[in-house]
């Protein structure tokens, strides 16, 4: 079975790495992209000349198509589209930004693209933009999100509704069950981060991928609302925002309490304590950190055994 | 087949109606147990005398086995045990309260006992209290709600680590999709509120019927998470106190904003304007009204297209 996924990435399973922010250098590309996924380098933390190198060492570490993930809002963003077509990437993601400014010069070069949304509303413009795909990101999804709230339950059914090209679902799914559920809700494929963040081979610091395997449900929150939302473990700094929060502080308080430099501290750096550990609802039952090949041949069979035992529900009506 | 739900409670199907307080009296819960599914009198809204009556017309109505929903933090809600008891009804749903308090009294009685809870820590203490299944209720779900904001899609694989009891998902369940992705994801069976409040057998006032019917995206909010959270459609009563949720008022301000009857006034008495309207996010797939009976029915028929439709998907590893 190959889904419209598969075939657009030309990939083995329709499992898309999430390209988070300080997590997803060559190293965790490379690993997915080898074990049937489609791996992505996040240049959301790189600056013009380490995305270089990074796709410099994917391209050394497997033969199997990759990514980028470009949040369009990054100061770099300009310089990093130029960069990924020189070096002749297959696949861009976007994020954060308008899907009409680079997607038709990224298809010109024979560019897949994808876009990241949270409603139905901008899934629509990104598929009158013409992206070659769709990622819609519920609620309980890890790093930066929507203002809506709106699940991944929710969301995949209402959006099928008014889309017909290809949907990745995300948020939530780090599971061959949770995969198998997203595809019966109407996904056509799904990313996965936090799953991948507790992965040997990704760039987080060993003190995070310590704290997503020790998360529990209730551990993390949609902090910054009034800035923009994104879904933290609630570390000491993240308790401090919530305080804020609740006594009704402004945009320019908020922002001063967040400063700069702390999803780096927290992330990539292991300060567990000031820094902004950006993960999913679903670390919840993340609860060992292991190989990449591992996390997806899992996934894989738990799917394929989820599908079989489905297979015998049948209701009389 | 028979799921451990449908054998526990002698359904044909494990639906479960849920017992929503304005929307659920005797009709709709004879309507969804004629149909097959598992009707609930709500009796949080409803003086123990007219509880009474609607047990008696829910007998006169239907000859399947149905239940009532008790929020034990209700005033009367030690009377309305008492009712249960002695007009013999069959099945009873706990909640926002502590399960340890009537489960062995009602199971005394031969009474089948659910308890609701939206995180394992809950769930543990209901299995504990050795109820017969415990519904699970995810954070797109309508009216109130847990404040930990766990989703459907985190919640099933969560609770289902801890829990061998038969448990039942509540939340973003409107269809027969949504239906098998929650037992994938590790349900026995699923609730659903939302779809039977725009039912033609449920009491909710045909504004708010349409009102659910009109419901979009983003159109619905969990609000009021300083007193007892609860997801509301965003009419202009929610929209006051969204700004003065984002201006830091206290509990006693809120609660002063929020006075009594709103909830009858909304969903009762149709008041779209000043009314608490309680309504799950999965109300935008919800496009219109229809017979109980049309509604499970479609469930099953669309559960077993997409079971079907799945068992042609393997993935070679």
């Amino acid at each position: 079975m190959a889904s419209r996924i598969s075939r657009l990435f030309n990939i083995k399973y329709p499992i898309i790495q999430g390209g988070m922010i300080w997590c997803s250098g060559w190293e965790l590309a490379s690993a997915v992209s080898n074990a049937g996924g489609l791996g992505l380098i996040g240049a959301g933390s790189m600056t013009p000349e380490l995305l270089k190198e990074h796709i410099q060492k994917t391209k050394q570490n497997t033969n199997k198509v990759f990514g980028v993930n470009i949040p369009l809002i990054y100061k770099h963003s300009d310089e990093i589209i130029k960069i990924v077509i020189d070096q002749g990437v297959k696949v861009v993601f976007t994020s954060a930004g308008n899907p009409k400014t680079w997607t038709p010069e990224l298809k010109k070069h024979g560019i897949k693209v994808a876009h990241v949304v949270a409603n139905s509303k901008f899934a629509i413009k990104a598929q009158d933009a013409d992206v070659d795909a769709i990622v819609i990101e519920g609620f309980e999804a890890g790093g930066h999100n929507g203002r809506e709230e709106t699940t991944t339950f929710t969301l995949i059914p209402t959006v099928r509704q008014h889309i017909v090209k290809p949907l990745i679902a995300a948020g939530g799914i780090a599971s061959g069950k949770s995969m198998l559920a997203a595809m019966i809700l109407g996904a056509d494929g799904v990313q996965i981060g936090s799953r991948f963040v507790a992965s040997n081979e990704s760039s987080a610091h060993e003190n995070f991928k310590q704290a997503v395997v020790a998360a529990n449900e209730g551990d993390t929150y949609l902090a910054l609302k009034k800035l923009i939302p994104v879904r933290l473990i609630k570390n000491e700094f993240c308790k401090q925002i919530i305080t804020a929060e609740i006594k009704g502080q402004t945009v320019e308080q908020l922002s001063e309490m967040l400063g700069r430099g702390r999803a780096k501290a927290g992330m990539f750096d292991g300060d567990l304590h000031n820094g902004e550990l950006e993960i999913g609802q679903i670390s919840s039952i993340i609860n060992n950190i292991k190989p990449v090949k591992n996390i997806i041949d899992d996934i894989i069979l738990e799917y394929n055994v989820a599908r079989q035992q489905i297979s015998h529900t049948k209701f009389d009506i």
